[in-house]
């Protein structure tokens, strides 16, 4: 019975309460290859790209990549996508963990799930076979009293659970999908998506076996990693992704109440080193991988308890609910961070949201009764997330997101509405890395700090992502404060890459060069893969976007920045520094070139869609 | 004294008879890479391109690529580049054999030659030095006899000399460099523009070492070739590249009479393999290659003498002075080899000029006292390269290349002329395959085959092109007589690939896969490239030259093809069969979208060359 990397993709019509499984071969798997290539298949084939995201029209799928499950650090990723009800376009969120690789264990490479059962449901999928179960016992609890419920129902403590929590029950519009309680899928909203096909979660199982094409490749890379550990991965498993707080903090990059500023006074105390220091109890870690990045936090007294269950918050968490809404103190962060997990909300849009409430009524755009909306305080933060989660009084508009709540607000407000297309910016500062603003205004998720190029690891011949970047023919280091051709170039050819770990199933944290991971592709697939062929993949999937985008409404009016990153930052390390709007829209319009895209109507034309194989998904 | 790859490039002024040595990093050789990309960087840089191409204006470059001298089966390549006597634009031409190995052993990669010497001159390059020597005895006399002269002159028998014949002094148009007698740089008149600067050689010599960054790496691909040796090369070894006559005239794609017809009734006898069975005493080889495709022939009896010491001729000369011309005697077609050999004639172009005057004969649209203008004379070949080369009679006119000749004829002869830019069409018919017609006609350098992709590999999953071509992605077999997106998209991403042969200075028959050229690459330089990088090399030496072509006055109209080939075959295997016009128009198309390049003028887009990375060369 070897499962694996069979190709099969399993098909659940939750309406119907069917099943229906699909073989694919080498020609689909090689052209779409998993993750958002697999995601954006179905949506352009199968979906009308203007159909409601919370109707039960909207597609909604789980896939791994060809790397998912195999052994090598970093293979605990995979994607899920629908229909963003945050965006109204593509959305897709990539997790770790270790749920990925144990649904190809039991037999699936991907689920597209379509429909909406009656009642509430949840999936059980185990060793090929799959059952929609009652979940209306579930309905209504935290993530962690389901992940017990389910588990003991099952009776399998080993099995790995996707599902969502109250937000997502609740159609907020950034609820995520979360996955044994530590691993998030938060972006675009697709928690919401769940919860509006009555899905509370999928559970999975399996004893089969992933199949690798050249296991002893994969061993000469798991042997490097191990001979380089101490050296590449040490200082990361101490501190975390939050380890970086204090150097974007020393730049003037740190996202710093509602992006008002980019240092923040009290940054030490909530950097990653401080965790490590205070709360942290354990360092947590995906499937077959040894960087054990991931945080355990505990804290047992005081205002603010937290349980180690949810595992501890990443830099991403740290800003959003720290640092952009002016707060300092750690363990309410943590907390914070645990009221996400115990209800299904993605920390970077609750946190954006949040700091733009605090913002709104420090200027008087926005009254509360229930809470203070002032930066810095935690209690407003702790209580206006389970508003938020439940839909109660303030939290039903901030629910909505930033983008549908200033526009609720009135236009003094929608200036404070840190968003793109919909989606609020994560905690990295485009006005210190502005490429990454390009990539933000780009991105078919809307703001997304994943599939982008973060300009300060070009700057010197001896950043690693400049070092990395050489392969591409990258042969010169360019300054971060700059949207010339040069960086538009950099930004196009690192984005292609960048598009691969969405496809994959890989991590991108990983210490690997471009040359390893096109190594680990080519040992786990047998394929003879090249970088161009991966590269072309990346622009093949990112195209496909664009045109799911362009179908559901999308124009090059929406490729844009909130307005505060073109106004100067007043004070601290980056005091003047702004984009410059007229280089920005010369750098949009000169990547549009690049990308193939029509700079009009912002659409792929025809001959790019032929180059990219895809000429059948128009 | 280790010369070799050093970056070293030898500048000399004919008309001033100064030098100058220009050293260069691994940015512009990674930028630019040798052959082509050195070529035509100093053609954009310093040229103007509408200057005469036999005017002292003109910049004769001789370049190597980084894997030039090599000890690698398949590095003895360089390249020859200028603008081209004989299409306006770009020009330029490869060359096996040893003199690029020993340039780089004499401490250069490349030599850029502006100016005129005021009388006819050599250059002598040993060991880092220059050196500027009379050749007025040698002016007019045959390539033998100066290699012979020089080399006594010299005092040295290993010294290696590139040169032009009579026909190069006299400015044929389709003048050849030879080197060594019998590796020959052919196309696109360079021996006239040598020529035209009275630079009759260039011999060098060096004791110095080509580095390699990982010798190792190097040995286990000689290792892999060696294991390998007779199952990938004796065929060819045994036949050299005419073995494949008789299956392009299986398959109708041999051209016969002038491209009247896809099969000639006599191909057996000038095919390869009955070369080997007759006139054939040795094989030859390049520089560290065991491949030995290279044939040396002799006939020391009957009307058509010929010496071994021009080696023999490759398929494309027995296509072009035999089948195109009807013409069915080996000895005969090896004589005419060895005129043109000795006289400096591109066997190609003259052979497609001769053909293109028999017909006219035929037709009634020329008339000839000194010759019988018919199809099948044996003596009118030899006759008429004899009166081309030394520009006598007829030959003066058929001197000036097929087109010149067909517009001074009239009308109904310009439909005759088969040539692409003013350069004469190769011996592969665009009729059988279809894609590669579409690279005639795009090609920068006029017709060519080299830089360009053959149909008939890839219609089925076993062959060889296609197998290769997986690792970029290319997924499905297609048929060779379609011009569909999917060819449009096989033929880019092979055209990329395939410029690649004109940077790299390795030769394209090697059986290396795509990942082994890269190996190749990688182990020579030491730097991490990619096939993404290499394919982006491709595009960006090609878009330069395009780039030179469009400031030389070429439009989208010069990107066309002989009437004939959109002319059905009127008997044999593709009787019926011609590229549809229609298709074709939409296929280059496409291919401009593809490309990058604005389909009303041809140039490439400033984004176009800002991804790739050249916009100072505008």
């Amino acid at each position: 019975m070897p499962y694996g990397y069979t190709g099969k993709i399993l098909h659940v019509d939750l309406s119907s309460a069917t099943f229906r499984e699909e073989e694919t071969g080498e020609i689909f798997r090689r052209r779409f290859w998993g993750g958002w290539g697999f995601i954006l298949y179905y949506l352009l084939r199968e979906m009308d790209p203007i159909a409601d995201p919370l109707g039960p029209e909207n597609i909604l799928v789980f896939a791994t990549g060809p790397i998912t499950g195999a052994p090598i650090s970093g293979s605990g990723r995979h994607a899920i996508g629908a229909k963003s009800p945050l965006t109204g376009g593509f959305g897709a969120s990539e997790a770790g963990g270790f749920w990925g690789a144990e649904l190809k264990r039991a037999g699936f490479d991907a689920i597209v799930i379509r429909g909406k059962a009656p009642s509430p449901v949840y999936l059980w999928i185990h060793n090929g076979q799959a059952e929609i179960r009652d979940a209306s016992h579930l309905w209504g609890k935290t993530t962690a009293e389901v992940q017990e419920l389910i588990t003991q129902e099952l009776g399998d403590k080993s099995i790995r659970i996707a599902q969502i929590g109250p937000a997502g029950e609740n159609l907020v519009r950034y609820a995520c999908v979360t996955h044994d309680l530590r691993h998030f899928a938060g972006r675009c909203g697709l928690g919401a998506v769940m919860g509006s096909k009555n899905l509370r979660a999928i559970a999975v199982k399996g004893e089969g076996k992933v199949e690798i094409a050249n296991p002893d490749r994969l061993a000469a890379i798991r042997q490097w990693l191990s001979e380089n550990d101490e050296a590449l991965l040490a200082g990361f498993r101490h501190t975390g992704t939050a380890g970086i707080v204090p150097y974007l903090n020393a730049v003037g990059g740190l996202p710093t109440r509602n992006f008002t500023l980019g240092h923040f006074d009290k940054a030490e105390e909530i950097s990653g080193q401080k965790m490590a220091e205070t709360i942290l109890i354990d360092r947590g870690s995906c499937y077959a991988c040894v960087v054990r990045c991931k945080r355990v936090v505990e804290v047992k007294e005081g205002p603010y308890p937290v349980d180690p269950v949810y595992g501890g918050p990443e830099y991403e968490t740290i800003g959003a609910l720290g640092s952009s809404c002016g707060i300092s103190d750690l363990r309410a962060i943590a907390r914070a961070n645990q009221l996400c997990a115990a209800y299904g909300l993605d920390t970077i849009s609750a946190g954006v949201t949040i700091a733009f409430a605090m913002e709104c009524g420090e200027k008087g755009l926005l009254k509360s009764e229930e809470v203070n909306l002032r930066f810095g305080d935690p209690d407003t933060l702790l209580k206006l997330l389970e508003m938020i989660a439940f839909r109660r009084g303030l939290g039903d508009l901030l629910a909505e997101g930033v983008k549908r709540a200033a526009e609720k607000l009135g236009p003094e407000a929608r200036n404070l509405a840190m968003e793109v297309k919909g989606q609020e910016v994560p905690m990295h500062e485009p006005r210190f890395k502005q490429a990454l603003g390009l990539g933000y205004a780009l991105s078919p998720t809307g703001a997304d700090h994943n599939h982008n190029v973060h300009d300060d690891g070009y700057v010197k011949e001896t950043r690693s992502s400049f070092r990395k970047a050489r392969a591409l023919g990258i042969l010169e280091p360019l300054p971060r404060n700059d949207l010339g051709p040069a960086k538009v170039r950099l930004f196009f050819y690192e984005l292609l890459w960048q598009i691969g770990y969405e496809l994959w199933g890989i991590c991108r944290f990983l210490p690997y060069d471009k040359h390893q991971v096109q190594e680990i592709l080519q040992a786990v697939t047998g394929w003879d893969v090249s970088t161009w062929e991966m590269m072309k993949a990346g622009q093949r999937i990112y195209t496909m976007a664009r045109l799911f985008n362009i179908k559901a409404g999308f124009s090059p009016a929406d490729d844009r920045l909130p307005e505060r990153f073109f106004e100067p930052f007043p004070e601290g390390p980056l005091a003047g520094e702004a984009i410059d709007r007229e280089a920005f829209q010369k750098a949009l319009e000169l990547f549009y070139g690049m990308a193939g895209w029509d700079p009009k109507t912002g659409e792929p034309y025809l001959h790019t869609l032929a180059e990219l194989d895809i000429l059948s998904l128009l």
